[in-house]
C-alpha cells in the first residue's frame, strides 16, 4: 500500500480543517474524533433515529457515480436529504460522456451549475484526488469508494458502531478477516485503526489475499482463523468480491468459508461480548453463517444507520468549515496580503 | 380467489387500525370510508387542485419497484411530495441484487437506512405480506400491485371516483369488464365494493378470462356484453393485458373489440348517466372507442387525479395511527406489562 | 427556415404575456428583456451564486426528456430546485409507451397528475407546439429542444452572457461560426440577436452546412473564417454533431479543425475583448482549441451558471404571469361574459 496516490494535505484547508475528505491518510485523531462526535449529534438517544436539520439548506450537492451502487448512493442521499440540500444524483457512466466530452469538462460543467460539493465514486484508484485537484475553492469533493484506494466514510461508520458497542478503540483488539488486499474498505479502516490508536490491529486471510508487505502496515498478520480472531473485542469481515473468486487467488466459495467463515463456533473464540461486523452486502454462507450474520452478537444493520449519521456529520463539518474561513478572512483582510 | 395469500391481521394494529396497507379483504367499512374522507380533505373544493400540506415532513418513503411501473411509481412520488415526505425511489431489478444479496437483506438494509414506509411493487402474489411479515414493528408498507393478488390503492381511486360522481355505493350497479381472472385491480375492486355493499357488482367478460368459482365472489356474471352493462350506473373497463392475447385466452383484439369493446352505442344501455372508468393506460380500440374514452361519461381522467390524494390518504392515516398508538402506549404502561 | 412549425401566438395569453416557452419566433423586445432582467435579480452581484427563492412552491414541474440530455435535464433540475417547486423527472424512452400508450394519453395522465409545467425535449422539430396545443388551459409547456426546431431557453442564456459581458446588444457584432443548418440553437440564437436589434450577426461555415436561402435570415454569410470574425465583439462557436460527420457534409474533423477551428491566432482578428461563448458540451480540437476554450476571453462555463438563472427567469414568469390572468379574471368577471 504505497503513498503513491496520496497526498493528504489538499483535503485540508489553510487552518488545517477539512476541505475535503478523500482519505483517512495524513489526518490527526482529533479530526477523526470531531465526526465522531458530531454524528452522535444526529442521532436521537432514545430511538436511535435520525433527525432531520437544515445545516445545508439552500447548498446544492451533486452525486457521481461513476461506478454503479444503489447501497451506498442510497446513504448518502438520505444523509443529504436529512441535511436539507439540494440534490442531483447523476449515472455518469450512461450520459455524460456520450457525446465525447472529457471527464474534468464534465467536472466543470457541473461546477458551473452552482455544485456545491460532489461525492464521487469511481473505479480508478485515486480519481477522487484528481477531482479535487480540479474543483474551483469554493468547492468540495467527498470520496464515496475509489479503486483499491480508500472508502473513507464507510471506515468512519465502522469506527463509530465501535465506539459506540465497545467505547475507547485504543482499549481494543480488532480482526480484519478476509481480502485485505485489494480492498479500499480494510486500506481505509487500518488507517483509521492507527490514528485512533487502537490496541492491537489484526488482518486474517489466506496468503494470497494480503498485501506483499503487511509489516508495514503496523498490523499484525495470521493465516489461521483461530488463531486471529482469539480473544478480540471486534471482528470485522470483508465481503469477498467474486471477481477474487474467478480470478483464481481463492479455492472456492466453500474452500473460503471452511477456512474463515464466521461460524458460531469460531465466535466463541472472541471476547464473549465481542461485536461481528461486515460491510454489507454479506454473502450467507460464504464470509459468514447466517446465525452469526442475525444473531446477538451482529451490529450489522446498525453499520447501515450510524452510516447515514457518518456522512451527515463529515458533510457538515466540511460546510461549517468552509463557512467558518470564509468568515476569517473577511474579519481579516490583511493577512491574505501579507502572505 | 383463494385466501391462501391472505393473512389480514397482519395489516392491522393492536387497536384494530392500519398498520400497513396490502389489501381490502378483511378490512371493515369504517377503514374505507375513513380513506375517502382523508382523501376527499386533501382536493381543494373549487378548483380540484391537490394540497401540499406537511403531515410526512421528515419521514422517508422508499418506493421499491421490482416490477417497473413508470406511471403508479409517479403517482406514489407526487403524493408523498405532496405530504413533504423524504423520497427514495429504487429499481430494484437493476441493482440490489446484482451482488447476490438475498430480498430479506435488501429490505433490512434499506430498513437501517431509517425508511419509515415501504411503497412495493413486486410481479410475485403475496410478496409485499412477505415483506410486510419481516420489517421492524415501526416499518410501515404498502401494496402498490403483487402479482394477481391485490392493487388496494388502485380500487380506492376507483371508489373515490364512483362516490364523487354518483354518491353513496350502496345505491348502485356497478359492471366491470374485461379480465376478471388475472387482475389485481378487479380482485381489489370487488373487494372494496362488496364491503361498501353495493346493490350489485356485476362482471362482464369471456368464459377464458373469468374464474374458476364465480359465485363465490358474490357477483353476478354476463358473458353477454350488453346484458352485462344494462342499466348499471358505472362502468369500469378493465385494461386487456397483452400478455393474455398471446396465451390464446382470447382470440384477437379485434374480436375482443366486437365482443367487449366500449363503443358508444353499448354504452346507451347503461343509465343515462352512466360513468365510465378504466385503471389505465387504456388501449383505443381494444376495450374502449375513442369517442367513449374521450366523451363526457368518461372519469378516466379524474380517476389519475384522485389517485393522488387518495394514496396521499392511506399513508397519512397509517402515520397517524402510528403516532396515536405510540403515544397511548407511553401514557398507559401498565397495560403493556400486564399483556 | 420556413415558419411552418411555428404558431407564435400559441404561447402568449390573452393579456399577451408568456404562458408556454416555445420560440423565440414572433415574441417582442419586451418580453426578452424582462427575461433578462428578471435572471439579474436571482444572481447574487458580489459572489455570482444563484439564490434559492419560494417563488414556486407547491407548484409541480414535470421533466419529460424523450430525447435523452443529462446535461440540460440536470441544468433545468437545478433551476427548478432554486424556485422550490417539486420535480418529476421522467425518461419517456423506456418506459410509458411501453405499453402502447399514446403520447398524447401519456401527456394527458400526467396533467391529471397535477402537472403545473412541463419541460419537453424531443427529437422532432415541433413536438413542443404540438404538447401545448393539447395541455389544459392551467399547464405550461417549454421547450428544452425540439428537433431542429428551436431550444429558446439556450439561446436566452447566450443573450444573458453577451449583455453581462458586453452590455446593450444593439452596439454589437456578433459572429457564429459552424452548423448554421441543422441547429435549433442557432435558430433561436438568430431569433433572440433579431428581436434585441444586434448591430450586425453573422454566420460563418462552409456551404454545405449553411441554409438554402440565409438572406431570409438577415444575417451576413461567410465562407471564409478570418473574415467572418474580424472585428466581432462576440464569436459563438456551435457544436459540431458527429451525425453531420457520418452524413460527409464536411470532410472530416481534422480539415474542419483547419477552416473553422477557433485558435488563439485567429480570436486575435477579433476585437481585443471578443468574448467567446460555445452552448457546450466542447470538441476540443475540433472547433476550439484548448487553450482558447480554457483561456481568459472564454466565458463558457459561465454560460452554464447563468443557463439556470434565465431558465428560473422564464419559469417564474410564466407561473406570475397566470397569477395575474387569474386575478385579473375574478376582478372582471363581466370581461369573460361579454367575449
Amino acid at each position: 500500500m504505497s503513498s503513491r496516490l496520496s497526498t493528504p494535505n489538499i483535503q485540508l484547508n489553510e487552518q488545517g480543517k477539512l476541505h475535503h475528505f478523500l482519505t483517512l491518510e495524513g489526518l490527526k485523531q482529533h479530526h477523526l474524533v470531531e465526526i465522531l462526535d458530531t454524528a452522535e449529534s444526529f442521532i436521537n438517544p432514545n430511538t436511535n433515529e435520525i433527525k432531520k436539520v437544515p445545516m445545508l439548506r439552500g447548498k446544492t450537492i451533486m452525486n457521481l457515480f461513476f461506478e454503479p451502487s444503489t447501497r451506498t448512493r442510497t446513504t448518502f442521499e438520505i444523509a443529504e436529504n436529512r441535511l436539507s440540500a439540494d440534490i442531483s444524483s447523476l449515472d455518469i457512466q450512461t450520459s455524460a460522456t456520450k457525446k465525447g466530452e472529457s471527464l474534468l469538462d464534465t467536472l466543470w460543467n457541473l461546477q458551473a451549475m452552482q455544485a456545491d460539493m460532489f461525492v464521487i465514486r469511481h473505479a480508478q484508484s485515486g480519481a477522487t484526488q484528481f477531482f479535487a485537484q480540479h474543483v474551483a475553492p469554493h468547492v468540495h469533493v467527498m470520496n464515496a469508494g475509489d479503486g483499491q484506494h480508500a472508502h473513507p466514510t464507510q471506515a468512519m461508520l465502522d469506527m463509530f458502531t465501535i465506539r459506540k458497542y465497545k467505547g475507547d478503540i485504543f482499549d481494543l483488539k480488532i480482526a480484519i478477516v478476509g481480502d485485505v488486499q485489494h480492498s479500499r474498505v480494510v486500506r481505509s479502516q487500518i488507517q483509521a485503526l492507527s490514528i485512533l490508536e487502537a490496541r492491537e490491529i489484526r488482518v486474517v486471510g489466506p496468503k494470497t489475499l494480503m498485501p506483499e508487505s503487511p509489516e508495514a502496515l503496523g498490523v499484525h498478520i495470521y493465516h489461521n482463523m483461530e488463531e486471529g480472531i482469539a480473544d478480540v473485542d471486534v471482528i470485522i469481515m470483508v465481503r469477498l468480491q467474486n471477481e477474487r473468486m474467478t480470478s483464481a487467488l481463492i479455492p472456492s466459495e466453500k474452500e473460503f468459508f471452511k477456512l474463515y467463515g464466521l461460524t458460531e463456533a469460531r465466535l466463541a473464540l472472541a471476547k464473549p461480548n465481542a461485536i461481528v461486523m461486515h460491510p454489507g452486502p454479506i454473502n450467507r454462507g460464504v464470509e459468514i453463517e447466517s446465525s452469526v450474520a442475525d444473531g446477538a452478537q451482529s451490529v450489522i444493520l446498525e453499520q447501515v444507520t450510524y452510516g447515514i449519521a457518518v456522512r451527515m456529520a463529515v458533510m457538515s463539518i466540511i460546510m461549517s468549515n468552509a463557512a467558518q474561513l470564509a468568515q476569517h478572512k473577511a474579519e481579516h483582510p490583511l493577512e491574505q496580503e501579507e502572505k
